[in-house]
């Protein structure tokens, strides 16, 4: 099986238009025959995990401390205890990295992963060069289904 | 899903007792309804991978390099590029580890399970003081049976 | 002893303004007292750790691969073995972090800097929210002078 | 500068023949110029460092945590954040490495040595094939002295 990783802000709520994103984003996924990777935790790691059990999928939680609690959609816990040298983990699956708003570790996560050579897909997060970069819903979505 | 390691020897032929073993190990971890976590490469990882597809199971592989080549039976493959510092992530993510035969990259994982306060089954490997150790084959698993 | 950590390109040639800042910045760490921590490799990392043995100060390289080949400028040499995951490592011991062009490498050592809470210094480098950025050499080396 | 690493039981006191002994080695490897490099915290590691640091040596302390606070006789502190995946990294910068007591944090840390192919000299340790193993100290003392 193929993966692919979304990476994101671990803070917004399930209300947040973010947030209905991933779930979007984690149901394409596995709708499409992937497997999820993420970091496991909340916000669009939750999300994309939502959206992938909801299609069928399933998930992976790459989870920075080996206390780290998962969000109850991750199938497969993987708890690194490596804090954020745990970041490269996330990405280095995957062909394909979906970035979701974030902070400073969704910027590593990207940095990591443009320097591996992945395609990333960007939404409302880091504008850097290197990224397929979206802030439009529909071009993004639009773009996700053909990449896959 | 809960995951069970396996860990071991990465040099035997799939002709020995060794490997066989593992086979059987992997397909006993797949009907018990665990996922086998290995470090996705050959001899021991592959025998257990294969046993657990055999049975219908998902298999995931630690591995060591960007560049590893996960054997064929490794549904979910998470590329570390750690080299050894990855071993710790093959035993981190399960309660029960199981060990077959190996050498020093066995012991560090051994080492690091029981660190955790893992469970560790060995069946020909070292013979370390907190290891739930067999030579002979039937006492290995039907332990292995009543600890799943 | 504190650490002062210098990230950035590995690709300059010695001749280069940025390689020559880098000797520079070097000299400065050594001279305050501090222990220079680098990756180990070349371009600025070879200039930084340069310039700090020309002041007799100490350096560190935190390499990347176990056959990983240091400059002729590091005192100690701790080979991870961990590839990209080694980036964190290289941020993680120090306050302040200088960065000095650099492409994706540096910008997730820029972001695992950030996320750790460090004051990072970027000259000529990824222009992110968060660092303190100079393009003009002499604002860059005076204001590096002043947090020291 | 050369290193060599020193692993070992972290809860002794300082009144316990081990951490005397650590101390001695510690003197030792200052003496004949080495760097001294630990896991940065407590009992054999904080000897070890004791005795560098009275012999005028460098010490260098792998912390397993960002949090993690050194022993007084650590100069330079790397804190990795990795938890037990930081033990490779103690042991993967010396070409002899030098075990003291210890439970299953050591035994992980011999094992990763003996496979990176270092040379393990163990005093009251872990009993490993491929160990030079010593239980009586003028041995093990006047081995140590003809390895550096």
């Amino acid at each position: 099986m193929e993966t692919v990783s979304v990476i994101g802000d671990g803070n917004v709520l399930s209300s947040s238009e973010l947030y209905q994103t991933a779930v979007e984003v984690g149901r394409i996924i596995a709708e499409k025959g992937y497997v999820l990777v993420c970091g496991g935790l909340y916000g669009v790691m939750e999300g994309a995990a939502k959206g992938a059990k909801e299609a069928g999928g399933i998930t992976v939680g790459i989870l920075p401390e080996y206390s780290s609690v998962a969000n109850p959609y991750i199938d497969i816990e993987i708890p690194t205890g490596m804090g954020q040298a745990r970041n490269v983990l996330v990405v280095s699956s995957s062909e394909v990295v979906v970035a979701l708003g974030g902070n400073y570790g969704t910027l590593s996560e990207i940095a990591h992963a443009l320097k591996l050579g992945k395609r990333v897909l960007g939404y409302k997060t880091w504008k850097i060069e290197g990224i397929d970069y979206y802030e439009d819903r529909e071009g993004f979505i639009s773009t996700l289904l053909r990449s896959l």
